[in-house]
């Protein structure tokens, strides 16, 4: 008998940015697979069993919960934002293709989630209000070359751009390079978002020119976000600058 | 005496997908500005007032909602997905930017929610698992030429695409434009994901290789989402094929 594997997202971190279709295939799961602090998020009942792994394990948690779907199981994996983004679904997908035929029995579904960007852009005024895109800067999984081509025509075709996973223990000094590199094909003033932990209590969101950003203003948990050219901000007295980018583009090709 | 103003995300349009946070922003408006249809998602009380307009009438609604936020009012303005993409948050700004000075002192705040290419991506798979690009189709507020620039860069780069606003009345050609286009930069095998009302009771995904992706394939409200070389496809017996993009990469810059 083959069983249910749905992927989830929780959102960035505030209860109240988590949709009802997320909480209704919680409590309809039974084993629920992801990374300590998102299982930590669950309000789960007595009949609900935990299986909580470090960070850096996706494809085993990946392999562990297809292998209780396949055997009958109704699972749930969980991931904090949306789980396309960076997240869960692309590792069980992965693991589906790579792993036995009967993986792909499996009735596999994925909800959508708030992911980190939109949250931040939230915070900020409308920074992701024109074309954008989305890099991880981690090189665990790519080569850092890619990234910093992707970096360079990103910023010469005029993207916004959201950088998740910026920086780790174990990756100190990518960040740098990235603004760095940066500096060379954007004007100074544009403006730099750092955001973390939006919506929760513990929020903290900073905007500098990227002249003065530095990778010393994010963590593993922070998601940035680097206008373009045309991005502005909008002064305010008495409180933080709204930064957005307009609908419109005066600039040609 | 100022008031406020929020502008909200309802989602892709199935109700599940609408945050607490959303409705919480709803619940404690008076004035509700937005497109029709979106309004028409709402359940107001018998003191909530409604400001319906037509879908190009951004600016014209963004200016009504500022003035009766700047006399006191306490207004939603309401976007679908989230507000923040290729939505009514920019809008707003560039009115607050172009605006009376005391614009500037309502108290303004933005609620995200899930945006169209997350809820078409969660139904194919994880096609948006890598780096991506979100790029509007509509040269209604920029020169198609930097349209252009911006698909070469992406492709060329190896960024999966989501397209927004793809085609409209006034617009019939441009989408087939941008297919043949990235048939020059991409391979004819790369999928192409066409998600109309992910989520709701009339969903309708589509996947089809590039050498096959016709304009006739979309309409305004799809959602269209171009794979990169890397994007795989996992093939079901008795399912649709499985859409997803590895998180790792193999290429070499």
């Amino acid at each position: 008998m083959t069983g249910k594997l749905v992927v989830i997202g929780l959102g960035p971190g505030n209860g109240n940015q988590v949709t009802p279709e997320a909480l209704a295939a919680v409590e309809s799961s039974e084993d629920f697979f992801g990374y300590i602090p998102y299982l930590d998020r669950l309000s789960l009942g007595p009949h609900q069993r935990r299986h909580a792994s470090d960070n850096r394990e996706e494809i085993s948690r990946a392999e562990q919960a297809l292998t209780l779907a396949a055997e009958g199981g109704n699972v749930c994996v969980v991931s904090g934002g949306d789980p396309g983004v960076f997240a869960m679904a692309a590792a069980i997908c992965e693991a589906i293709e790579n792993g036995p035929l009967e993986w792909r029995d499996i009735d596999f579904s994925v909800v959508p989630g708030v992911t980190a960007m939109l949250a931040v852009a939230a915070k900020a005024g409308a920074p992701l209000g024109h074309d954008f895109c989305a890099i991880s800067l981690s090189d665990n999984l790519k080569p850092w070359g890619i990234i910093e081509k992707r970096l360079i025509a990103a910023a010469e075709a005029g993207f916004v751009m959201a950088f998740y996973n910026p920086v780790s223990k174990a990756r100190p000094h990518q960040l740098s390079t990235a603004f760095d590199l940066l500096r060379k094909h954007l004007p100074g003033s544009v403006p730099v978002i750092f955001g973390r932990a939006a919506g929760r209590v513990d929020e903290r969101i900073r905007v500098v020119p990227l002249s003065e950003a530095s990778s010393d203003m994010a963590d593993m948990a922070t998601c940035i976000i680097v206008g373009s050219v045309e991005t502005r901000l909008i002064a305010r007295s008495g409180k933080e600058p709204i930064v957005y980018s307009p609908r419109f583009s005066k600039r040609e090709s």
